[in-house]
């Protein structure tokens, strides 16, 4: 094990963004997710690390995939698992957010993996509770443990990501998967371009230290991997685009435009497709698609990321 | 254990309906069934086949009933349960129901329980995945688990259904309940007439086989057993006769037409009654109703169709 | 132990509400609340007094809350928790209240928790199911889970209530919560005071031993303790006072009006808390609250009560 792997000098409490992330805690969660994985092939699965351990999925916000995703991992370290998903439930009703994480709390819980609609809701609660906090997604802001899970795909497929180009093509700008990637792929040495039609992805981008291309060819030129993103009516308050049509004509990716990528690049997508939209739909079901690779590695990724927030807490 | 009890010989990995299978697999089923029953009465629970085995609820229709049923089954032998119940979940919004199922299969199911509107989705699942489809009833094509458990209800009544007259009542155009009761009460050697208005019973069931009947008492007249089915009003497109008024004046079992069956003839019903309407209240509470049998021989019957199409899968 | 904290002499199968049960009852209930808090902050967690039995949280009004709070003390003594949570599921679609029990029961429930907008329910299904029934909430009536768990938390920290002034303040007419606490708190001889607007807190309430106050100074000086009820706007069906601002303005806890209890009195409340209608919210948050102390005491009083009522049921 390389002594950047060596997880006893793990300091975190929360998984709050993967900006505040150093390298090394990057590769302390992706190498000990590689030993999940790898455990789980083996025929001992009494992975019972977080066995008498009550994780509560607080999801303020609709969503199914990463709040199973969360459970599922949960419950392969033998962690118990309370899910507090009603949006309009008794526990939230005419209570401060505050308010919730606290009495999650005092309800005994050893984590809260919080969605929520509010950018920085997660830093809130972490100064409030004494309970680790997993951000699941907050608004615009960040989609750690989704960025994390596209690193750990990428690594596996391409090994390092160091120099490669990797371009993230879609709605940028409503989009807190593409900020935690960008975030993950230019602390690990990636060349980040962020692509889509001006509206989505501005120009401001560029003092993160973004690449900003509106020219999908220009984009798509070389790149060793293309991330998708879901265009995502919901979070769009005015349209941004003429058309679904017109993004598709513009910047869908296509059996054509794959020509422009590097030979054999990767396609990445945090799902839902829409199938005819961003991506076509053969281009989503070919051996360069590992899109599935990716919800697949998600399960190991948040299995590492519970372990090493909640396993020394309490015990 | 007679030998068609031997389940060493059971190859199937999915089960999409009873049409597809022999009475030597329906034998099977409800014999492991009888033995997960009598075990569950004895003082050693420790029936942990499944053990670290995830089942995903995959429930695209609104069910409490069938969805608990396979829930409390599957934790009886110790397995995880997934479920994805959310008619508008972020799973399934803008996804494909293959879409849907690759990424569940992504997530680390073992197997999937698939309650769909659509009649032949377990099907069309069951050639994408690799993972068992347990069909937890598919429109008005199949309800499986249900033909099955009712079948155990029966033998545990009467013996052998061989020879004897089986008549089910009521819905039958709409109800998988009744297709698949058709096909296991035939394969196992019953009479079973069908009955009920012809609005709901038309003649072209007679190409499968079975006795078609629009007189009431012609169709009780000598039957072992009655299989009620609840008037399904969300599955009637259209109206298909004038009233439940009507329906219950003409149709209704009621103690006066009690006397047309076989002296203590079996009563059954897959719930939720609607008492007053199919089924006179005080018949529903009676010592011929097996309504209650049913519901908890469900639970052993659901471990069986489990524990055979996953236990050898992936371990 | 004291010999009336001794459980063994315990009977009781069903906790439909406090008014039935006795000091001696109540003493064992907390006494072994008491042994789980101490044994859940050591080292051995292995509590599974109840693996492999199946509590079903029978929730037929929303609540988020106590059905979390039951759910984690049954997973803490290694029980299968099964929700049936949704109300319009199709188990109680067209189905009465005593045939969805009858279903529950039959698909194997060894307990079965219920909140139910009607008055009596619990104590209407204990008379059909053999199964216990543990009462969390029926309409008006009784709440005895939380008046249990404000007794503990009460007696934590004055030691014994006998004697104490406790004053119950606001929603008194609608709220189950007071109900069980005057019985639980006046039976422990506590010297109980309802108080707030005659319309909520009508007279008739003397005619149960209750000290009944429209004044406020009065109500809460020299009381030991007061609990504040949440203003629940969805149980009123009319309006009970012209707005919640003059509520607040006549019935309010704040800074000033904190002079009047005794100096250190405790404040609880049932919470979801109404910040600033009937309670400051820096007296929420101040060290005379125990608010989250009463959230935290409720899962080992609900060990307490799944263990007492289904223990020895079935094994």
């Amino acid at each position: 094990m390389k002594s950047n792997m060596d997880i006893s000098t793990w300091k975190r409490k929360n998984l709050l963004g993967i900006e505040e992330l150093s390298c090394i805690e990057i590769t302390q969660i992706l190498g000990l997710a590689k030993k999940f994985k790898q455990e789980m092939k083996g025929t001992n699965l009494d992975k019972d690390y977080l066995r008498g351990k009550r994780i509560v999925n607080l999801f303020m916000e609709p969503s199914t995939r990463t709040r199973i995703a969360f459970e599922v991992a949960a419950k392969s370290l033998h962690a118990d698992v309370i899910t507090v998903a009603e949006q309009s439930s008794s526990l939230t009703k005419g209570e401060t957010l505050r308010d919730t994480a606290m009495n999650i709390q005092a309800l005994g819980a050893d984590a809260i993996v919080l969605r929520h609609s509010s950018p920085g809701s997660p830093l809130f609660l972490s100064r409030i509770v004494d309970v680790p906090i997993i951000n699941a997604g907050d608004g615009a802001h960040e989609h750690p443990s989704q960025a994390l899970l596209d690193l750990y795909t990428l690594q596996d497929r391409l090994g390092s990501v160091r120099g490669k180009k990797i371009t993230i093509l879609g709605d940028i700008l409503f989009s807190r998967v593409a900020r935690s990637n960008f975030w993950a792929l230019s602390k690990m040495g990636a060349q980040v371009t962020l692509a889509g039609p001006s509206t989505l992805v501005p120009k401001q981008f560029e003092s993160m230290g973004a690449k900003v291309c509106h020219n999908l060819k220009e984009a798509l030129q070389g790149a060793d991997a293309v991330m998708l993103l879901r265009i995502q009516h919901e979070r769009q308050s005015s349209s941004h685009f003429p058309s679904l049509a017109e993004y598709t004509a513009i910047f869908g990716l296509n059996k054509d435009r794959r020509k422009w990528l590097k030979k054999g690049a990767l396609i990445l997508h945090p799902g839902p497709v829409n199938r005819g939209v961003e991506l076509d739909s053969e281009l989503a079901d070919s051996s360069q698609s590992v899109i599935l690779d990716q919800v697949s590695n998600g399960i190991a990724v948040r299995m590492a990321i519970l372990y090493l927030c909640t396993y020394k807490k309490g015990i």
